[in-house]
C-alpha cells in the first residue's frame, strides 16, 4: 500500500505529534529520518550505516545509537513515521476509480527516484524489525483503504457485505508482483485495468460474504 | 511461478542434458548446485559463502571460484538450473481447477521449509546477477502456463482472444503478494480463491483483446 514510506524531499514523515510538537526531541527524530531516506536513496541497504546517518544528520552518534540501536531500528522508525501521516485513499466517486487511483499512487512510490519506497521493502528482508514496521504499515494502509470498498457498497456498486480486504489484495498485488517481484517495466494501463478487473470480479460477489462454498 | 527453484531433497535440478549426461562436469555442477540449496536453507543469503558450498559439495574451492565466480554466480546457475526441468502447469480439465492447482504449488513452494524458494527471492534483492536469473526463471514459468489460457479459450470457458499473461497475473499475484511481502500466515482458501476470482474477471471478459478502450 502506498505511500510505504515517505520520499525525502517531498513528503517527509509528518511531527510526532504524540511529542512535544517542535521539541528537540522531535527535531532530532525528523533530522535522522531524514538523513535515514537520504542515505537509503543514494547508497541502498547495503550502503547504510549509522554514523553515514548521523553525520549526515548533523546529530551526535552517541544520540542515534542510544536512540535507535542499529540500522534495523533505524528503518523501523521511518516506516513507523510514515504510518503518523494523515494519508487517507482516494476518493473519486466510483469504485474503479477510486481502486485506479489507488494503484497510481502504489505504481508512482514503487517507481519514484531515488527508489526509496523499494529500498524499504527490500531491507525488511533482512531486518525482523523492519520487517516488523513494513508489515505494520501495510496493515494500516489496507486498513484505511477499506473504507473504498464501503462505499462503494453504499453506492450499490457492490454486494453487501463484500470482504474488503481480499478486494484491496486483488485489486493492487498485480502492481507489486510486476514492479518488485517480476520487475517489469511499468506498464501506465496496468493501474487502470488491475482495479477494473477486481472491480468486475466485485460486482460479480466474488469477494461477497460469506462465501459461496460451504467452507469453514 | 513455482517451482521457482528446486528442494534440495526432493527436486534437484535435472542433469544438464546440454553437457555430456553423467560426466564429471555435470556432477560437479549438481553436487554444488545441491549445496548451495543446503546451505541457503540453513543459513540463508547472508550466511551463504563460495568455501562452505565448496566445503559441503567436497569440490575444490578453486573449481567453484573458477566455474561460478562469487555466490551471485552461484545463486544465477541455481535458478537457471530450476528452469532446465520439464515442469509443466497442472492440466485439470477446467480454468479454476488449473490455476487453484497452479496456485497450490506456489503457497507449497513459499512455505516450504527449509524457505529456499523464500531466500532465492530475497537474495535477487541484493545480487544483480541473482536477479537476471530469477526474472528469466519467472518468464519461462509464465510462457509455460499461458498453454492454461489457451485451453480454455479452446473449451470456451474464455473469449477468443484472451491476452494470458495479465490473467495468469492476476491469479498468482495475490499469493506472492500475502505471502512474500504482507507476510500473512498461509490462507487454505487463498489459491482457489484467487483462482476464482481471476477466472470470473476473465470469463467476463477483463483480458480479452483488444482492450475495449482505444488504448495506444
Amino acid at each position: 500500500m502506498t505511500p510505504s514510506a515517505p520520499r525525502p524531499e517531498d513528503d517527509r514523515p509528518a511531527p510526532p505529534t504524540r511529542r512535544r510538537p517542535g521539541g528537540r526531541t522531535a527535531r532530532i527524530r525528523t533530522q535522522v529520518l531524514d538523513a535515514v531516506l537520504a542515505e537509503l536513496g543514494e547508497h541502498g541497504y547495503d550502503g547504510l550505516t549509522m554514523d553515514a546517518v548521523a553525520a549526515r544528520a548533523g546529530v551526535n552518534r552517541a544520540t542515534v545509537y542510544r536512540r535507535w540501536g542499529d540500522v534495523g531500528g533505524l528503518l523501523a522508525d521511518v516506516l513507523d513515521a510514515a504510518g503518523e501521516d494523515d494519508w487517507q485513499p482516494p476518493d473519486t466517486g466510483s469504485l474503479v476509480g477510486d481502486l485506479a487511483a489507488l494503484n497510481h499512487e502504489i505504481q508512482a512510490a514503487l517507481t519514484a527516484q531515488p527508489p526509496v519506497v523499494t529500498a524499504l521493502i527490500a531491507a525488511s528482508f533482512r531486518s525482523e524489525r523492519a520487517d516488523r514496521a513494513q508489515q505494520r504499515l501495510w496493515e494500516d494502509r489496507y486498513a484505511r483503504c477499506e473504507i473504498i470498498v464501503s462505499r462503494a457498497v453504499r453506492r450499490g456498486e457492490l454486494p453487501s457485505p463484500t470482504d474488503a480486504r481480499p478486494l484491496l489484495i486483488a485489486a493492487t498485488a498485480p502492481l507489486y508482483h510486476q514492479l518488485l517481484l517480476l520487475r517489469t517495466p511499468p506498464d501506465p494501463h496496468l493501474p487502470e485495468h488491475a482495479a477494473r478487473t477486481a472491480a468486475l470480479a466485485a460486482s460479480a460477489g466474488a469477494f461477497a460474504e460469506p462465501p459461496s462454498v460451504g467452507d469453514t
